[in-house]
């Protein structure tokens, strides 16, 4: 498709993947109209559903972004693959998987019905909401500040700046989830609650409300395609095998209840969130020279408008068709 | 660990490598005293629990096999791989992905709940027994030997001979299999089966009743490494699509419920069969080149004696640690 | 409401009573307009979805009719509580029992899903499609004629001559109904299976195919009223005991997943069956003895016009009312 | 077994009836080993697992009473029968029966799983959690003590004094009932919630609270036999409608997920609690006149030794014997 030389990163390489990259953008943000934004938190119901923007960083340093980039959104569940990772590295590998399964459930993210009917087992998997309460209740701290701050401080690592809560995004989810707190009684029943259960949600709230854009999903998305390393300067930001561990978890649980299909038909690890975010995630690869990215990329989308699944409608119809055009699948 | 040249495949790498795989059979075949052969098809009961084979081929050439490599077993639900690929190729692959769904259970292989919990839904994927049958029943064909026969064809240009059928396990698993006739019969009420509900089963069980080796298996799983391509001659032998959407699927949803933790632990595409088969697929990698088999590899394992989840105990815990040792997985 | 005296069975009475039915049936066929004829069996979509009769025989020897009595129908599920009746009086209350349980599910009559829930355990009971194949199964007899022939004795015994079996119903039932015979198998598997498969589904089949008309319902209703003797002359015809077991399941299992809506409103045991059919039995009271029915009474309804849960639409409403009016319930 | 003329209640009768009632405590009493104290609410465990008393409460006026029958108890499950009888007058029946279904579940008390199986709709009846929950949540008043007082009024008609919360088992179970709260943030969700979570939570663990004896069940029991109103008097206590909802409801819900077995082995109206008490309502009958008790009696039995479904394990089996020597089933 797009021709090329064995260096990618050079100015008219840019320019062309650019325009390549706002057509699909113009292409698939109709696709926005077939999907509806969250309504669960009041405060998310007021995004902008015709919204999408797209921001993809190469190992080789070559940036491209389109559409609706910079407007800031919630991280939402996105912010479960955040805690993992914190997790891991303040408690170990070994003793996050001992508490929480990595199997995923054919269920819907909120599902209770999953936890009973496998009573004494731990939840399915970090990215479910009963995983990942379960998750932030391991992390070390007394209050919210103390969990959070190792989040922020890996995030600080990553993004270059301190992303902030969404005080009003934090109080709207605060007040309305309900069902959370189901779940979060029911985990601090059968023992997989770790910490105070309002220190828990609150926690876990306010890591669902921090403020990102694109960039710093595609940012993210980059340290963990490199195996947590920066490839600016090869320096460790997340433990290797636990940055690989989080991009096996992604690829067979990130997308919810779709998450087989967007193995087989995009093929990157990836988490969404329902304010819209899309992280992905596509590793170094041995491949035609000629394609770009072949060292990998980390790539954000931001499309409110969500499928049936909780997922950004025009989001992965996008991210489909850029892995299959530049064939970032892993398989 | 294993030290080496840009050239792995030579003479003395091979000799070393040997002698780690045969230490690593005598190491893990102690795990096979804490599974059980499969006892629900009679003849599967006979097996011996003590064994534990190996065989890897690489897409350079080298080969290594170790512990019992000679002894034939039965195909069982690896067949499960072959038959999606076959009926990919025979009826396209949006043919088929509209009629099964590709989304891990959280189940077991052959729940019928989840039939009924998804009422008007096609069967969750390929693997599992109710999206397997559903696929023997899309092969043309009329009757069994029609419908096998691209089967066979197939793994004649694979393996470069025509696999027999082990016709006392065929007998043994259509006699005894009440279960896989329910899920028929469920799936001829709702809609999921296209052809007759007897020939579909007499095709299903004698797919199952295939009899391989580990070198088949090994061989299969270098042609998957390799995007269905012949390493040794480039020779397309599934279409590169197919290949990679078998993999994807393997990834998601091979193992059983226990798909997600060989994803998280091994990290490789692979299936496994009640026979205490598996086939696993180590693409090539982007990675430090004194590892042996960057360029890919295909593994047939064969240890009888299963967990209960249905996989060769002994052999997940080989591979595992072969993975490890090497940097197979894909993440 | 009626007015009366001591003996109820006056010619005037009955004519007042008469009335009063006539008019509830004119009043209730209007809601025959917001069901429909069940379709799974072809033949009976054939059914006239206007046609509402009820019939009434008192233990004092008093009779009402009223609409459609005279057309016969299917007995179905109604079977159901004859083949149970059968097998106590053949197998012993206690061997039954022992193999099918007597507890509501909250699921549908046709669930799969339940049997699997609760692995090892027998099925729910015997009013559920796989209790009633387990029930059929454990007639004595080898071939369907032999394990109907009690069947068909009981049912001459009550009503005075031998029913015909529809043979079309037969086929068609036979010939469609996949479920049942997944039903079949999962027992099979499961060990609830105490006949060839295809023996109890024959069976299964032609028992419920069995062609009655309301007059037959009412008179069996008015049997099971009267603790299984007949009032007319004393005589035993089902044991104390079984018929007693039978109103306990009928009231708590009876009418599918709407048992305890039809508790609670009408208060009587009864059952129901796809074609519409209803048996409704209302046993002696201790109550103001210028009720009509006091000394108890059988209830035959067919209204082929169903609910969303398989109940006739229209004669549930009539029988609730009738129960209101001359206050049947048990309770 | 016991002769008698037509009046009962003699002297020499009660006697008579008062030996055998104390046998079978004795001979019961050795089934209490067979059986647990509830453990999940701290202070239930403290119960004496060895204890079995009954009393037994005629319309014709005559009691018998044996085995524990002075050691106070709190009432537990029982009060959900207290609850929604007093929700039904202050709401009307209609008002409740809109909101709370009246299907048995075949699941055990405490599901959530069903809540989200049937996700839009109803808990499934008001004698599981989750039901009971939310007939507390309807009740009139915004703090603990107005919702109760309308239950204390009844109880006070009823037994003629006004029992009292146990505190310390109220703070033991408001402290541990992690999963009733996971029920009421469900309930809140899902919009059957009508009361303040705290406020509806305190209310009924006060209400399940109450201590109470064996007589005091026995009273109650009574007066729902005699559809509501007070044998002495003839005063009517409960509505009549109410009384007989709520029996249909015992009937079909009252024992947990052994309801409907409970209905066929004993074929009363009853309904248990995790402390060991069962309520158990015989109304009058249609039998031998020289059988005890045809005119009805309420049965209050105490045994804190439970099976493994929540029911106390001796009480029922002395309940299916008394049932069953007295001819006290309706069926």
């Amino acid at each position: 498709m797009v021709q090329g030389t064995a260096n990618w990163n050079t100015k008219q390489n840019q320019e062309w993947l650019q325009e390549y990259v706002e057509d699909w953008i113009s292409f698939y943000r109709k696709h926005t109209k077939e999907g509806k934004v969250a309504s669960y938190i009041p405060l998310l119901a007021e995004a902008n559903p015709d919204h999408l923007g797209i921001s993809i960083f190469g190992a080789n340093g070559m940036t491209l972004r389109a559409g609706e980039v910079d407007i800031p959104f919630t991280i939402q569940s996105i912010s479960k693959v955040i805690s993992f990772i914190v997790a891991c590295m303040e408690r170990g590998v070994g003793y996050m998987l001992d508490r929480v399964d990595v199997e995923p459930t054919g269920e819907a993210f909120n599902s209770i019905m999953h936890l009973e009917m496998r009573k004494v087992e731990k939840p399915f998997n970090p990215f479910v909401n009963a995983g990942a309460i379960s998750v932030t209740s391991m992390l070390p701290g007394r209050t919210s500040d103390e969990k959070l701050e190792p989040m922020f401080q890996l995030l600080d690592r990553i993004l270059g700046y301190r992303p902030q809560i969404n005080v009003d995004v934090y109080e709207s989810e605060r007040d309305s989830s309900m069902r959370n707190r189901a779940i979060g009684y029911y985990l601090l029943e059968t023992g997989f609650l770790e910490s105070d259960l309002n220190i828990t949600l609150e926690t876990y709230f306010k890591q669902c409300s921090i403020e990102i854009t694109v960039d710093d999903l595609a940012q993210i998305g980059l340290i963990l395609a490199n195996d947590g390393e920066d490839p600016k300067n090869q320096q460790e930001i997340i433990p290797r095998q636990v940055a690989r561990i989080a991009k096996a978890l992604m690829l067979t649980c990130g997308m919810y209840d779709a998450s087989g299909k967007f193995a087989t038909y995009v093929g990157v690890p990836a988490k969404s969130g329902v304010s819209g975010g899309i992280i992905a995630v596509a590793p170094p690869r041995v491949r035609d020279e000629e394609l770009p990215f072949v060292d990998g990329c980390g790539i954000g989308v931001f499309g409110p408008a969500l499928d049936d699944k909780g997922n950004s409608i025009a989001g992965i119809r996008l991210l489909r068709h850029i892995a299959s055009q530049w064939d970032l699948s892993i398989f």
